[in-house]
């Protein structure tokens, strides 16, 4: 399946032989990716030692989930994540992530230092297994949440990296590799690093998709775009915009494609995910005479539970390696040269130019001294997020709050709205802010999810990254409260002392305010964005039962959808 | 395989139906869990409400492998721990602590509330999966390193229950219950629970064990019990130690089973994993002509890679469920059976008592006011440690001390010997402190490993336990410094202001002190272990070069292991 172009790579002077582990650095600055993230342990020294020779520059973590989750929030902005762990107790900590990373549609590729293969031969009993002599386990734990996993082998060591890492940027799913430790250092064929890895579609299957896309948009008057998740993975937000602004084509993003077109683009529509959201969206995909889903993923959540506009035979559907019409996959496409595609069969329609509904403007929530709601917490951020922000909101108030968040210019919205694991988006700030000097983070998470994952503060910190955090403060798990039982204690969690932890993670190199009224709160957040040389924490308190406006109409729909 | 005797449970009325949750909640009540460790999510909350109902009381953890941790070192001294997590997000994020549990021989099982079934038989798009219609990956992946694995049905439920928990405590290995969200309040017959899950040998095997080992024992001279660390889990220590002293047969124990005879038990010859230790154990070892295994795991780190006395076709293998000689597993004979035989073959022993050669006194390590070492460290701790504590002890330098470490009178050691996983031993003094309000836990743990599972510190204050905890702050990761690349900045992690993040996590509730010289160490243990009414971290200061003396040796053993 390894598919090649035939450019050389630029800046590499092939050499006879190369290790193992350079053999992977190549490959891997290649593809972009200039820092890894993970946690050392015995089988992996000789890898980390042999990727430290040239390689991306090492970001180590307290622990292995923050860094897959940090490698995760890097991929999607690269293109490509690493995260490096040991075998065993190391890899199974991190497994959390490689499955999110397929929910989510993010090329992460988890790199494993392995035993020594005579070892494994030997059915040796080590630490790090089960002392059973049988070291196939974690390999096929990695293998039901990844599209490839390999465990090296001395003469296919080129290939089997080379087909783990294009599955990866390809399908924009997570890899696995398996470097046994008496291999990292070994050295094979160089000669293959001379040719890019570069995943290409199929061209007669992509002549066949254009033809039937020009065919089916051809006389479509009132076309509209429904953009999900794998343009942003791909990169491709820019231009969709260009070909959306071009062609006069209506374009609705999935929440998971929140800021994927700006607000105040002339095609914006806004976000549609059935009844659950409002907005203009709804009537336009309902007025629409054909949708064309580009890198859709249609789950419950993302489809309102299923209030949205369901597909029929005839809908285009642009996948990350496939393209193709209704339930049929269709041939090998790219999403790039699908989009392409898609613009060339735009430029022959012949109907009129989207024209976009007057937007409603939503009413002020007033500012006060009383208690904080979270109706004031969001009014406050909208007031001040600037523009250009990645924001990043985990799962729970935080994530439902922000769908309702107007978005200024060049904000994106990132998180895990398919696989939902709280504690995601912290150590994610990490691999966003490794991932791109320009934009500064911005995460909204409650202390829930923030108890997840804390110790990533000091790894933020320690890299100098200069995020705002709006911490919602709410004693626990409100999401749930307003799902089920509200007074169960199991959604109670330790009261922490946020502004001390802050201080210890981060040797006083973090700003902390907290604020319990809609004024504090405003001024926490004006001097947070105002100062954009250090890190800063607002810990915003909320009642533990106040929940952001969105969170009702999910609650209803859920419970509908149990049926 | 369901073992069933006929005894009815004694307080258990039996009526007509139970809920899935309560039958599940009976059993373990049974079993000797009082307490549930784990994270609340969407799947599981018709579960914990089932479970809150008479069930085991809930202790919430910040994330899911601090609570599957803590479950571990509950389950070591219950017999039974469990961990209840949510679908996928919750479960692989605790897989690492179900691995641990199979490599270390510990009955954990981990309860999953998953979607209804109605998703799954739709192939259902919904939030905590692939988005792939496929609800099984995290089932195979837990069951690659559990000894029992269920989803439960409706018209199975109960004999799938009964046929994990008893797999479970029959073999001393993790299993995985799958609770169907629309399954866990539904009603089932409620009859099966007055008869008790109690697992049984095979007489007839038995019997054949019995008489083997009794023949291999009669004429024996010097027999030595070579005890590992199915003796503690199966909560047999007093039972061992009552045995020898009756029969005067000396006992040497694995490190793994540190602690299960008193050092000044007439019979104990000391710790043996070859030659990776001292003492008097090789030469008992060596001079013996029968050593009974008792319990025992044999991988390379706990035979001292490999220069133990290797068993041969006679040696007999008292196992969890299984006891034979040489390689043959034998019949299905429990360890409390078997070692009740062991007890009768030994009293028709003819040959002598054992005498214990006589014990060198360590050289006295002076306490000095120059910079804090791992050797005055050790020689500190041994100073002062009191009796009956139940000492743990991380992966890394502070489990390797420990082995040198000399115990006082009822005091065990724990931790993961051959899984090896950093930061287990953190969230283990939850688990150990609640598992036992009796004995005062003990925890030495590296900087490395605290860093990963530090939450849990207010899990632990807030239950109100009093552990106190060595901290050897080293900078980072210096047992992997002391194997290879001590300079390679991986092994470095972020400095942390413990003072201040143990105030954050505890809200004043535990003590702090630091030590940079011995004498400071000496004054901050005697004020720790005075203080009885509260945790007390004292965190010491160490070179990162600095290690135990053990280390030495494990460095040049595992070197040359690797041939």
């Amino acid at each position: 399946m390894t598919a090649l172009d035939e450019r050389p790579a630029a800046g590499s002077t092939p050499t006879t032989t190369v290790s193992v582990a350079g053999y992977l650095a190549t490959r891997l600055r290649q593809l972009g990716v200039d820092h890894l993230f993970g946690v050392p342990g015995d089988f992996n020294l000789d890898l980390l030692d042999g990727l430290a020779d040239g390689g991306p520059a090492w970001v180590g973590s307290p622990n292995e989930l923050g860094a897959g989750y940090a490698a995760d929030a890097y991929a999607r902005v690269r293109g490509l994540g690493v995260v490096v762990t040991t075998y065993g107790v190391g890899e199974l900590s991190v497994i959390n992530a490689l499955a999110g990373a397929y929910a989510e549609d993010v090329p992460l590729v988890q790199v494993v230092g392995a035993p020594r293969r005579a070892a494994v031969q030997a059915g040796a009993l080590v630490h790090h297994t089960l002392a059973d002599g049988e070291f196939e386990h974690f390999s096929r734990a990695a293998a039901e949440v990844t599209m490839a996993a390999e465990t090296l082998t001395a003469d296919r060591a080129a290939e089997q990296i080379d087909a783990v890492l294009l599955a990866a940027v390809t399908h924009r799913k997570p890899g696995y590799l398996a470097v046994p430790q008496d291999l990292a250092l070994a050295e094979i064929d160089a000669a293959p690093l001379a040719q890019r890895l570069v995943p290409v579609s199929d061209p007669a299957a992509l002549a066949v998709f254009e033809e039937q896309l020009t065919a089916t948009l051809a006389q479509a008057q009132r076309p509209v775009l429904l953009v999900g998740q794998l343009v942003p993975r791909f990169g491709l937000a820019a231009e969709l915009a260009d070909l959306a602004a071009r062609h006069g084509v209506a374009v609705v993003t999935q929440v998971s494609a929140r800021g994927v077109l700006d607000a105040d683009h002339p095609c914006s529509a806004g976000d549609y995910a059935g009844t659950m959201l409002g907005g203009p969206a709804i009537d336009v995909v309902a007025g629409a005479d054909v949708v064309v889903h580009v890198g859709t993923v249609l789950t419950a959540e993302l489809t309102g539970f299923g209030s949205h506009r369901r597909p029929d035979a005839g809908t285009p559907f642009l996948a990350a390696a496939t393209a193709g019409f209704g339930d049929e996959p269709g041939g090998r496409v790219l999403l790039p040269d699908a989009l392409a595609a898609l613009d060339r069969a735009l430029a022959g329609r012949v109907g009129p130019r989207f024209v976009r509904p007057a937007a409603s403007t939503p009413a002020p929530v007033p500012t006060t001294d009383g208690e904080l709601t979270q109706a004031q917490l969001w009014h406050a951020l909208a007031e001040q997020l600037p523009a250009g922000t990645a924001l990043l909101a985990d799962t729970g108030t935080a994530w439902f709050g922000a769908l309702d968040l107007p978005l200024p210019a060049g904000t994106t919205l990132s998180g895990q709205p398919i696989w939902s694991s709280i504690g995601y988006a912290l150590p994610a700030v990490l691999g966003q802010g490794m991932a791109d000097a320009h934009r500064r983070p911005v995460l909204v998470i409650g202390d829930g999810a923030a108890q997840m994952t804390v110790q990533e503060l000091s790894t933020i910190a320690a890299r100098g990254l200069t995020p705002v955090v709006l911490l919602i403060d709410n004693a626990g798990y409100t999401i749930e409260r307003a799902l089920q039982s509200p007074r169960a204690a199991y959604n109670d969690v330790a009261a922490w002392d946020w502004g001390m932890l802050l201080a210890g993670f981060t040797g006083g190199r973090a700003a902390y305010a907290e604020a319990t009224t809609g004024a504090e709160l405003t001024a926490a957040l004006e001097a947070a964005f105002a100062d954009t040389g250090r890190m800063h924490v607002v810990r915003a308190v909320l009642d533990a039962d106040d929940t952001p406006p969105m969170i009702d109409a999910l609650a209803r729909l859920a419970t509908a959808a149990k049926g």
